[in-house]
């Protein structure tokens, strides 16, 4: 075990990530500040923020500050609240500080007679404890503190965590080793992991935590019954001192599987009353409950269709439930027919999302927040942004992101998200014109959503390294700082963690910067080509399989044949779907001249022969893009290797193993699509590199 | 529950198949000599002759016949051994009587005035069991049994079933429920079923059962010790009483997993000592023990290449292990590179086993056994005969057949694989010139084999009619009495099965045996055509996937193209497979001209528009086969429609239900097949039936 930030408890040994602390030496000359902290409040946050400052201090420092409630001359550390008297009199006159929000901090440097105080202050007690992360950032990035003054709002409001763990310990789509939650269908007694889990999140400045999958199976449905609320409450506490709420997952169907109801019909008052009382129960063990997270209808998960009732009244009937207590209903709109006719050309499992609920817009409840896939198929390496997004002025609606790599090489293959969901958040969606970007949109701005947010799917698991390949970290610590900023830039964010992480030595920072910034385009080069998706083996979805999908019931095809490949979603000969988007991105999506390269088999059907805009056709792009994709890899692990000895042995041995699988099983993905494509069109590559038979 | 012929144990319902016993009515006028059983001789299996007689008497006749050591006048049935004097004293004179080998029988009718007798006479008490149950199949198949005068020698001397069952109840390509010998690790206690299942398996003249899957895993590596022997010794007792044999499959690293020992190299003194101990006892517990079943070096099972030691060090030290005890070690051929690179177009699977043992001809122990898979790949639906058979004169060989339907529907489809084992068994090797039939090589003939036989891997489960599907009982019948008999045609063992089975209704005879003996080459038409194989689902093997193999480690390729498909075996141009045939072979599968359609894709890549020798282009074929599979499919359900009423309602009602499944899946098989060809080739079909696009 390297690092010395996170005090490894009996028998777990596991990395601290970004939140390592490492002795910081001769860069701070002023120490006396750090000597002491003054205290201005008192509550579980409050201690959580303490405790992390003096932790962080006398790792970085080596100085054990006294915890004091006020001290007579300069000099300190001052953890406050916005109604602290010293702090209201000396910042209540700046116009940023009126404007924090609940969850808003400032960072102030103060000088006196030469003597430097730094006031950590929040307009609640969160915002201490964001603002005293952000402060240990600082020390670690060696950034200068004398002449601080940080203001901070999050830009969302809901920066949320799925976990789709399982109660038998099992994590659906995780690859970084089983549940820190959960074994054997118990809760796992030990929360000392899940503390230090709290710190990583809160430290990014995540705030709400569903812990259990979408995915409600028999033993997660109880999870809302009295045999499971205490252990549930426990992890509560230990989430809430770091200022995020719990949330869980639950099963539509809980009123008969374990309310001993006949139905599930949400304007059954039968119903309705049980899941009242039943949320009056979770209340009483967990005050400050989130509230539920609900996948119905969607991939044989019952739901409200049952009932012939539709997604409002399904979700609605919750909200009513949740409304008095504060709780709110994230429903996914993540439902499509999973029983396709793959000859069926005429339905479209990209439609499907917008189809479903855009004819509801205005009739949910306002706790309700609609939680929509960043694309329209499935967290493919290449997606069109949703057309749901903006396309509902009077619902609230927030974004899922997928941090696990379930598409996108599952932590064996290097692939950094933060470039993608940057492209996300940033497209440009027209609802009200230009400048209605899909950030806009979730962060409520667009149209004033009472919530909204983001939420995304974990990559974690109690693997040592918590997401199986070392640098899968970054997309867990990225993923929080863009929800809590989506304006971040990619090169921001990245820069951050390299530095926490590994450290600021030029080569280091620049190497593994390189890398991950690189690393989502070199997955997308030897994978599935132009943003057709898809191309993976059936189940695990790991590895190549080009007609793995292709006659499956599951809507997810690329039409390939001997003359060309790709799916046409034009309005004018195909499913139609590029008229779901407002009319300047339709346009673009409907042209193949103004489609862009990279999602051109995701909206047209076009002969191996087209030519692309950057002139080559696309079978030569296709081989291009494999060919290089390897080389690309090989130029990864060629990086990382001019690290040894910058880095500790263990985590440069487990990185470098991750690389050489990616490398070999690149060159897979490299030759199995070259020789579909191959084989299929019979045109050669005009480089003569090795296309096998 | 239907039938009348199994008493039912508490608990357990499950279905007699064709030991039903039937009453038959007004048939048998002569009905006293059924009143007296005379018995000649006492050991368990004259036990379970007697009880198996007087069940069946009193079952079919309504009789209870009284069982007597002699009696003083004519009218009775008499079951004894070649050694009773009476025996010799009426019989001897007979040629087919002297020429009886150890486990032949004959029946035969005296009348002595006017009274009627029949003689049931073995060898030895095992030919006595047998002639009882030929003789109860001729009273319900109502035949004349006056003037009986019947030899039966088997032709293979072993007759073996093979289970792929593990500890935990599992079974491996088991498509009829669960183990019936284990669960949960341990031995089932109540032996009622397995009982059941010995009777069965004996009626059809089975003398040697493996219980325990060739991939040997840790828990059942544990049978040969202390640990389980007195639970093996349990089945052993009762297989024993029906004259079948118990073997077990090993794990050849043994010595290293429950030995304690460094290594399980086959020329280490510890090594061979450990087995000598372990042999000695197993022996201990069970005297007649079989011997081993191995499968080593294949599919990561360990073996002697481990130690640089070759197939034959290896089986021989085992075999000398056994030698003393009368055992024999059955040592698969199926081993082949399992981590074949798909880029790779000079390494052939299917030379494999010739390559692997054919240098080692005159190497093995005179007790062990090559048991070698019918084709060369693994079990498809069509592969041409492996060309093994007859090319070691010096070395023992058996055959493997496999009646679970692993890629032939897994007993969701109707695919009764008599006919296809009778191609295979006619197959003449030209081993030694003309005449040198598979069936003459697996019966010792043609070399004159110390050991040799037909196995085969089992088809039941523990569901209630054992087989999955009812009528696929009907290949584990066939296979007992085509072990026994290789001459026997599948139309009379199938006829014997439907009448045993269903009774006499001439429609119902009539129908059951045209869908039986048509049903491989329906499944073969709408399934993978021209003998390709290999177009399933990875895995679990259900269902079309063209691809599904193409790019995998297994060796199992189509090299489908846009211009044609199929596997160049040849000398000529190809890996040289032909080679391995006796010349007349070699020279037919090597010409295309001569090479037989129904193989032709597995021996020759050829383009599409290849003209087959029925006048029709490969591409055409493909069509009509898959067109015309579907309709027959259609008919299989039209025909067992017909039944309705003739049938018991539970037998029609399950075998309705798997043939609607049958229908839906070979439409699924025909227009994916249909529409990948269409694809690649661009070739539409002549008859313009829809395929789509």
């Amino acid at each position: 075990m390297e690092g010395n930030g996170i005090v490894l408890q009996e028998g777990e040994q596991y990395e601290p990530c970004w939140l390592r602390y490492e002795k910081v030496e001769g860069y701070y000359q002023n120490l006396s500040l750090f000597s002491n902290i003054v205290v201005k409040g008192a509550s579980p946050v409050f201690h959580s923020a303490v405790e992390e400052l003096s932790r962080g201090i006398s790792s970085i420092l080596g100085i054990q500050p006294k915890v004091v409630k006020s001290v007579e001359k300069s000099g300190f550390i001052l953890l406050g609240t916005i109604d602290d008297e010293e702090v209201k009199h000396r910042f209540s006159s700046l116009r940023e500080f009126r404007q924090m929000n609940k969850e808003g901090y400032t960072i102030q440097s103060i000088s006196f007679n030469g003597e430097l105080s730094i006031y950590l202050v929040g307009k609640t007690d969160k915002g201490v404890l964001y603002a005293v992360f952000h402060f240990l950032r600082l020390l670690q990035m060696k950034k200068d503190i004398d002449h601080l003054s940080i203001f901070e709002n999050p830009k969302n409001q809901l920066r949320m965590i799925n976990h789709w763990d399982n109660m038998d310990g099992s994590i659906e789509r995780g690859y970084a080793g089983r549940s820190i939650f959960f074994k054997d269908y118990q809760f796992i007694k030990n929360g000392n992991r899940i503390k230090d889990y709290a710190r990583l999140l809160s430290s990014v400045g995540i705030n709400g935590v569903v812990i259990n999958n979408v995915n409600v199976h028999e033993a997660e449905t109880k999870l809302i019954t009295e045999e499971f609320l205490s252990d549930v409450a426990k992890i509560a506490d230990i989430f809430r001192a770091y200022g995020i709420q719990t949330f869980l997952s639950i099963n539509y169907a809980s009123p008969i599987q374990i309310g001993g109801l006949s139905t599930a019909d949400p304007l059954d008052s039968s119903v309705q009353q049980w899941w009242k009382s039943t949320v009056e129960r979770i209340y009483q063990h967990i005050p400050d409950f989130g509230g539920f997270l609900v996948k119905a209808d969607s991939e044989f998960r019952p739901g409200p269709f049952t009932y012939n009732r539709n997604h409002a009244e399904g979700a609605n009937m919750l909200a009513k439930a949740l409304q008095p207590f504060g709780g709110i209903v994230i429903w996914r709109c993540f439902v499509y027919n999973c029983q396709q006719d793959w000859r069926d050309r005429s339905t479209d499992r990209a439609k499907a999302a917008y189809d479903h609920f855009k004819p509801l817009d205005g009739q949910f409840h306002n706790n309700v927040v609609l939680q929509i896939k960043n694309g329209p198929m499935d967290f493919q390496v290449r997606e069109p942004v949703s057309p749901l997004f903006g396309a509902m002025p009077k619902t609230n609606q927030m974004m899922e992101f997928q941090i696990t790599q379930e598409y996108t090489g599952q932590q064996k293959h290097l692939c950094y998200l933060i470039p993608q969901w940057k492209e996300v958040l940033e497209f440009d969606t027209y609802a009200k014109g230009k400048g209605s970007q899909v950030k806009k949109v979730v962060d409520g701005s667009l149209y004033d959503y009472q919530y909204s947010g983001i939420a995304a799917v974990s990559n974690i698991g109690d693997d040592p390294n918590w997401t199986g390949h070392t640098l899968a970290q970054a997309n867990l610590y990225g993923y929080g700082r863009l929800a809590w900023n989506p304006d971040l830039s990619a090169e921001e964010i990245t820069n951050e963690w390299v530095l926490l992480t590994f450290g600021d030595d030029p080569e280091v920072v620049e190497q593994v910067s390189q890398m991950l910034l690189d690393s989502w385009r070199i997955y997308e080069n030897y994978t599935a080509p132009l943003g057709v998706g898809w191309m993976v083996n059936p189940g695990h979805h790991y590895g190549p399989n080009v007609d793995g999908y292709e006659y499956s019931p599951w809507g997810t095809y690329h039409y390939a044949d001997r003359y060309g490949i790709g799916v046409d979603r034009t309005v004018r000969t195909g499913t139609g779907f590029t008229a779901q988007y407002f009319p300047e991105n339709a346009e673009m999506y409907e042209s193949i001249e103004s489609c862009p390269d990279e999602l051109l088999l995701f909206f047209h059907h076009v002969p191996y022969t087209h030519r692309l805009k950057s002139g080559e056709t696309v079978i030569q792009h296709i081989y291009n893009t494999h060919f290089e994709g390897v080389e690309q890899a090989k130029q990864l692990r060629e990086r990382w290797k001019r690290l040894k000895g910058k880095i500790d042995e263990k985590r440069y041995r487990d990185v470098l193993e991750r690389l050489n699988i990616q490398v070999e099983h690149a060159k897979e993905w490299r030759d199995v699509i070259n020789t579909y494509f191959y084989r299929k069109s019979g045109i050669g590559d005009k480089y003569n590199r090795t296309i096998y038979k």
